[in-house]
């Protein structure tokens, strides 16, 4: 069908006003008089609906009048303005055709709807104004992100979901099988015979794809993944969901300086894309969702993030003690409350901690010259505290093997990991991005169940 | 560290001509004479290499002549033209550090390697000239993708990827679960109890994202997925893999042929973004794994498809029923050999197949007036066959059950599939394109496997 879209209408209003137009939508509210009535209808194409004016002209009057919220309709007429009204034009409908209708019981009839009560329906829930918005939001900063990357020569490649290694502890990851679970094969000594499964040994959901981007990092240089990412961890917060996708950028010939200046740059681009492009969904978070959303936000675009050792870090903090719940020392991990303290109380404006206690972070971490620290970077923001985690990547194999003998891992796992450091090994350094987090900041939408269109969360794996 | 990239140098040489610059690359080869020395140097960003040369007048000048082939080295120098070499300019270098040098058993040396020889190591695999453009043009690919849905108006969304459903059959599913294999909870009557599961319930890894796609498709009207797919089929094939990555895009108020048309003009794009951005890669293509690529790639992008219903595709085929290993009959399944015999010999352009048979499509399908057919389409193009699959949807809500009752499908499995026939049914459709299938046939690659950084086949899930 040719349709004309509401987003068209508002982008070019003087292409379509005074013309015979045609659009499809879902009636969003209904009201009549004896010879005439107003439909609102949103089609989905853009944030703002747009009026139907239709008249009892028309052989079907009665049937649009009854017509429930919900319904889906195909509407012509002329496109005319309305500057004395809120909405800049309407359409003088010459024919509403029922499209498909709204049973009675429609759960979205026009009134307030808890967002728990809207995950109950995560079917039905992107037909509400606030879902609008975050899932238009969210596949625009998807796209923010490839497109920086892209534009600035970088490969996306697609790291493996199923994975055979455990590199970061089994015990919070999902297992993948095609095992007859009533009645699985067993090994002689009793223990299940993983031979038989489907890759011929135990397997399970990724949890990061970073080890394998390294190997394509260190191909073409600059290179991303996007893609979903595992947890199987029982906590049950606002903040965590077991499945989720990452951005994992991986740079060669580059230290954490450069790390962070991605890091940096890219997070700007995705604010300054969403603020050209949604400016209407920004505007409804911000006076619905989050008061102070739009100017933290600029705030971030337009700062030069600060940059600060955890070694310094920590010595500002102890300063103020009396305010944390945990209390800060040298050598602990920072928790939210003094992430959020350095950023928005000490700073004001995005930060840079770098290099903390090696013992605290992971073991592909570039050890520093100081052989307590290690070349990490986390990237704290106002409102949120860590958004960003990365590191510069240990590039020296001997320190690299001798790291991994301190931790009890096994070489034999991490051979092709290995290889990157005896083959043309470079200085390099990436970091990771949670989508969801970005989307939870970029909206001001506090619960990671609703930036995500099917949450999958312990309990819950509804559709 | 700044670095010019050979991709810059060969999109602007004049820029760079005759000033100082470094990059950063690793040795694809290298030969000295007692005085001088060539590099050949690949830093990732371009296909073609760069060459260097430098000098006894360096200090580490034997130093740099014992690098062997896959060292990483930092390089200055002066861009120069060499108007009378193959290639158009080198860099006479005036500084050659060695950033991370390559083990003397290092597996890629300046030597042909089989295919098969390469898929054994996947993590170095990326630093040969066909992986450097297979997986450059993946990246291309998905980008274009995105691209082209995106400037329509199209909302990205991301379906998940762990499902309780088992809509598609569960015998191809993959289990997920974090139950303790070798301690399963058992029910009173000795089954696994899987509300000791993580999601309380039996959970797999989905097949497709369309039934989730289409509820974002009531809501936005035009929607894409693009995300990872799993398959748990026992065959060991050249096109087949476990894990993969699909591309779904579902549109309201449209019809079979509105399906047709955009799938028509998505291939176009992406052959034309992929002719466009990456010319030496697909050269390099044609020359060395797939002779007619070119001219096949050009036919698709310039031809209006053909298009014919199956009952009349089978009407014609049976005429040639003495080429066929399988005969062809009303009724039948189209085998690949049919479908290139339609699109290679009939038509010599891609065609769209419609109408196929309820039997041999799914139940979501909408059903033609004939109560035989239903409006399903498939694309067939030279070369390869069937491309993508899509179909109208059954919109009917009566039609639908009816349909489902036939099947067997049960009622309470689907009841958020069916309430959107409930609330404001529109006609829609939808396909789906099998994102390796695609970078197979851009590339003339013909085996899954190598399009794939890391594939998980039958037996197969290497790092």
């Amino acid at each position: 069908m040719k349709l004309t879209t509401v987003k068209e209408l508002y982008k070019n209003p003087e292409q379509f006003l005074d013309k015979e137009i045609t659009i499809g939508g879902w009636i969003r509210s209904i009201r009549d008089s004896k010879t005439f009535g107003f439909i609102v209808v949103n089609d989905g194409s853009y944030f703002q609906p747009l009026q139907v004016v239709y008249h009892d002209s028309m052989e079907n009057f009665a049937d649009i009048s009854k017509q429930n919220v919900g319904a889906a309709l195909v509407v012509t007429g002329t496109l005319v303005a309305t500057p004395q009204a809120k909405q800049p034009f309407e359409i003088q409908a010459t024919e509403v055709a029922v499209e498909g209708g709204s049973a009675p019981d429609y759960p979205l009839q026009k009134k307030r709807h808890t967002l728990e009560y809207l995950r109950t329906i995560s079917h039905l829930r992107p037909r509400t104004n606030t879902f609008q918005a975050v899932f238009r939001v969210r596949s625009l900063i998807a796209y923010a992100i490839h497109q920086f990357f892209q534009e600035r020569g970088f490969v996306y490649v697609h790291t493996p979901l199923i994975t055979g290694s455990d590199c970061e502890g089994a015990g919070e990851m999902f297992r993948v099988t095609t095992l007859d679970m009533e009645n699985l094969p067993k090994n002689e000594d009793g223990t299940v015979d993983y031979s038989k499964d489907f890759f011929n040994k135990e397997t399970s959901l990724t949890v990061s794809g970073q080890l394998n981007g390294e190997t394509y990092a260190q191909a073409f240089r600059s290179i991303y993944t996007f893609g979903p990412t595992f947890r199987a961890e029982n906590s049950n917060t606002t903040r965590h969901a077991a499945e989720f996708w990452m951005i994992e950028p991986e740079i060669a010939f580059a230290d954490l300086e450069d790390n962070m200046n991605l890091a940096e740059d890219m997070l700007k681009y995705i604010i300054n894309y969403v603020l050209e492009e949604a400016p209407e969904e920004m505007n409804f978070f911000n006076s619905f969702v989050d008061k102070g959303l739009l100017e933290r936000l600029k705030l971030v675009a337009s700062s030069d993030f600060a940059r600060v050792t955890y070694t310094e870090a920590v010595e500002i903090l102890e300063k103020h003690n009396d305010k944390f719940e945990y209390k800060v020392s040298w050598g602990t991990d920072l928790q939210t409350e003094h992430e959020r303290y350095l950023t928005e109380e000490i700073y004001k404006r995005p930060v840079f901690v770098t290099d903390y206690p090696k013992e605290i972070k992971a073991f592909y971490m570039k050890m520093n010259e100081d052989n307590k620290t290690v070349a990490a970077v986390d990237c704290l923001v106002p409102g949120i505290g860590e958004i960003i985690g990365g590191s510069q990547r240990e590039d020296d194999y001997e320190k690299l093997v001798a790291r991994m003998k301190e931790l009890e891992l096994r070489e034999e796992d991490y051979q092709f990991y290995l290889d990157l450091r005896k083959y043309g090994s470079t200085r390099h350094a990436g970091f990771g991005l949670g989508f969801e987090r970005c989307v939870m900041y970029l909206t001001g939408m506090s619960n990671i169940r609703d930036v995500i269109p099917f949450p999958r969360t312990v309990n819950n794996c509804e559709l």
